[in-house]
């Protein structure tokens, strides 16, 4: 079940002369993440596509956790998305995505907290189970109260967001950083099955589409989920 | 249903000239991680214990995330035990918590994730709040099952912690960091209630053995919570 293809939107850099590779699922939110994150890097990967939900032993042997993503990469195989994506930034320094002091690099934390872990519980998890995985996974039905309460709390997650917006550039200050990509990382497996209200805050539509245009974001808006179509504007860069 | 008091057992350090405050609960792995963090780098603290299942409005005008541990602290609020931790290490670096390299920062953010997510959803969560939280809360009876699957859990944690500590010091290396307090928050507050089975590896035993006989760990050996008394051996440091 290895779908492999290289980031061709992308310019080319390799670190060891063998190419990354990510183990990966593509409506994982972290997996989404780190994707990004090394587009954004210019760190030139395969894709491995994992069906984690099967459990097989090679999947364990990667990551004890037996979790996805995994990125082989420096000889090491890498896991938990906020640890890659820092390890990245810390050893890919260009373009910097954590900021240069203390403060800044706190905030950048709780925000990636924010969405990776309340935002995921709330929000990402229960409409993906509901409306994606089961469908997938062949394990049931959709339960709509579970993807109402989820799409109450998208809402509730932009006015939070807009509100960071008013005074800031990006989610955690002036500069674009890892905490933005976390977070888009989950509005785009959201925007895939169109369960992001776009009308609701101006700044966040303008968030969004300022990110999405960004060339690290081609490989994560080409994607397709086999008997799954993507919403009509889920690519468009004018939605 | 503010209860305050200071690390006497620590030399009292502030930065400010005004002490730090903490917003905790007792048994809540996430505080315990930060009051460790912040006694072996000798900050000094007061403890203001937070019913967040009450979810009054002071818990989210402190912390939008309605969550505990936030520290009040350089004129911030700051929330996210792992942000925290990490901000700690950067503005007060001795000792020093975090390694020196960036693989050895990953490792310790990977455990760090290994301990707060994998850990606290299969063993802590599940048992804590069907031993602890469903009484104090006043929620229901604990379901055996739910108990029985955290306690099978932490056997197969602790085997993999036995694997790290063959090769290794401390969990993420050579050296003492946040990792080591993460997983030692979490079985601190397993072992108030006796959940952890320490005859199961010498190399477990003897990792908490040294950590639990810090004395940053004093201010967490001594806590009570109301109506459960902690396990006989929980503040020996040879048990």
């Amino acid at each position: 079940m290895t779908d492999l293809y290289a980031h061709s939107a992308v310019a080319p850099r390799s670190l060891t002369g063998q190419p990354s590779r990510l183990y990966h699922t593509p409506l994982s939110p972290f997996s989404r993440k780190v994707r990004l994150v090394l587009a954004e890097k210019r760190i030139e990967v395969e894709l491995a596509e994992e069906r984690y939900w099967e459990q097989g032993p090679e999947l364990f042997r990667r990551n004890p956790a037996g979790k996805i993503p995994v990125l082989r990469h420096d000889g090491m195989l890498l896991a938990e998305s906020q640890a890659i994506c820092e390890y990245l930034d810390e050893t890919v320094p260009t373009p910097p995505l954590m900021p240069a002091d203390a403060a800044g690099r706190y905030e950048v934390r709780r925000l990636c907290a924010w969405f990776d872990d309340k935002f995921n519980a709330e929000a990402t998890r229960p409409v993906l189970n509901e409306r994606v995985w089961k469908k997938v996974q062949k394990t049931g039905y959709p339960d709509s109260r579970m993807v109402k309460a989820g799409l109450a709390a998208i809402k509730a997650h932009i006015d939070y967001m807009h509100r960071l917006l008013e005074e800031r550039r990006w989610l955690a200050g002036r500069t674009l950083t890892i905490a933005d990509f976390a977070a888009a990382a989950h509005f785009s497996c959201l925007d895939y099955i169109s369960d992001i209200d776009w009308d609701r805050s101006d700044l966040v539509r303008q968030w969004y589409a300022t990110i999405k245009s960004r060339p690290a974001f081609r490989s994560v808006l080409a994607d397709q989920v086999p008997g799954l179509h993507p919403a009509p504007h889920y690519a468009q860069l004018d939605f």
